[in-house]
């Protein structure tokens, strides 16, 4: 059985905003939607074009006449509410709910508002906790899939789909070849005044060999300096 | 000095979509954003009904001609990018970047691209580093506002987390003696035939300033790269 969340938009406005809110989902690999009395009725014209190709999340999306039929199947329900509201449940950021989502036994769901007003009291009665994204306390304007991107993005994460780190940089290479570069640097140095005076020699020396040790340069780009290096060999400097 | 990343926004296209991102940086607490020759100009009549309330970051927003100089004062560059292009540097994910962010000395960016087709390569050569939202390998389609706000929402998260102990090495230099360095080089390569054949020239040119970017080297450390290039220039190259 999947451990994802199914994103239910509950009494949702605009049909703009159930599309956005389904882009976001599938962005992060989240399909299953359901919608709890649209406005605006279902299906909604405006949804496909706002949902910029996640048009098989909307056609798979669940339609509810009321929020009790359309968690009736759920086990872990948490209520997106901005801010603390007279409830006493457990409040949890949406990296402590994408923890939960993966070890609750059964399905979890996210209850998200109307957009103008968010969650009814009712509706967050509904929830065993509340999920709260962490906001700017001056600021706090969160869109609707703004609010959805944030939580199936924190529900991805969890998942490890392909780590783009694995993308990994060439290897640096092996010490030898970096050795010779150096060494041909000093070489070419050697004949201009760089080195003067020669008691800064030894010193000046270790500083450029830190300065192109750092880098961890791959061979092919160790081969590209030394290329730089013999452009400058061949005397064609102005 | 602030830790906070610095938005720049490299040739946005709608004024609703540079509003949008306004409004999701402050969400998370972000407010410096910077825009690099903005397609229908500056101040954009539709910024400010987008940005739903954030109109100081949009008055604070600072307009560059071109990236060069939006950045020249930055010391730690990173460019958002989709899909894996044929570049060799590191790529880091949205909270790999902000626990970065809280480590790095100095000032960091994040580079976003224009909305139809992202940044280009010349953009990416500004930056040190990659950062990629790990995204759902069949449906990745993340608009600015979107990119904007999962980079400002993972650096928020690092807020609460005590900043740990700087490591004491030298700052990057800001890209500005960076950018000079690598045109020095350039011009010490023009009359040599290095940059031969011609129609390779521009990827020759990249890949150098690629991998002299990568290093991330203090200013010292460039004076002394300027002091080699000096020396060779002086022709006494054997």
């Amino acid at each position: 059985m999947s451990q994802a969340p199914i994103i239910v938009l509950c009494r949702p406005q605009l049909g703009q905003n159930i599309g956005k809110a389904a882009r976001a989902m599938l962005n992060f690999g989240l399909t299953e939607m359901r919608i709890v009395a649209p406005r605006d009725g279902w299906p909604n014209p405006d949804a496909g074009p706002s949902a910029s190709g996640a048009d098989i999340v909307l056609e798979k999306a669940q339609v509810f006449e009321n929020l009790s039929d359309a968690v009736a199947d759920i086990n872990h329900i948490y209520a997106t509410t901005v801010r603390k509201r007279g409830v006493t449940k457990q409040v949890v950021t949406p990296a402590e709910a994408a923890a939960e989502f993966q070890s609750n036994q059964g399905r979890s769901a996210i209850l998200f508002g109307a957009e103008r007003s968010g969650l009814e009291t009712e509706e967050i009665g509904f929830a065993r906790k509340i999920l709260t994204v962490p906001i700017n306390p001056d600021f706090g304007s969160l869109n609707l899939a703004q609010a959805v991107i944030l939580c199936a993005y924190e529900w991805s994460k969890t998942q490890e789909l392909q780590s783009p780190t694995s993308v990994d940089i060439d290897l640096p290479a092996p010490q030898r070849e970096l050795d010779e570069m150096v060494l041909q640097l000093f070489e070419l140095l050697e004949p201009t005044n760089y080195f003067f005076p020669p008691d800064r020699e030894p010193t000046t020396r270790r500083t450029l060999q830190n300065l192109l040790t750092r880098p961890g340069w791959s061979s092919q780009e160790i081969r590209t300096m030394r290329g730089v290096w013999s452009a400058f060999r061949k005397g064609r400097i102005r």
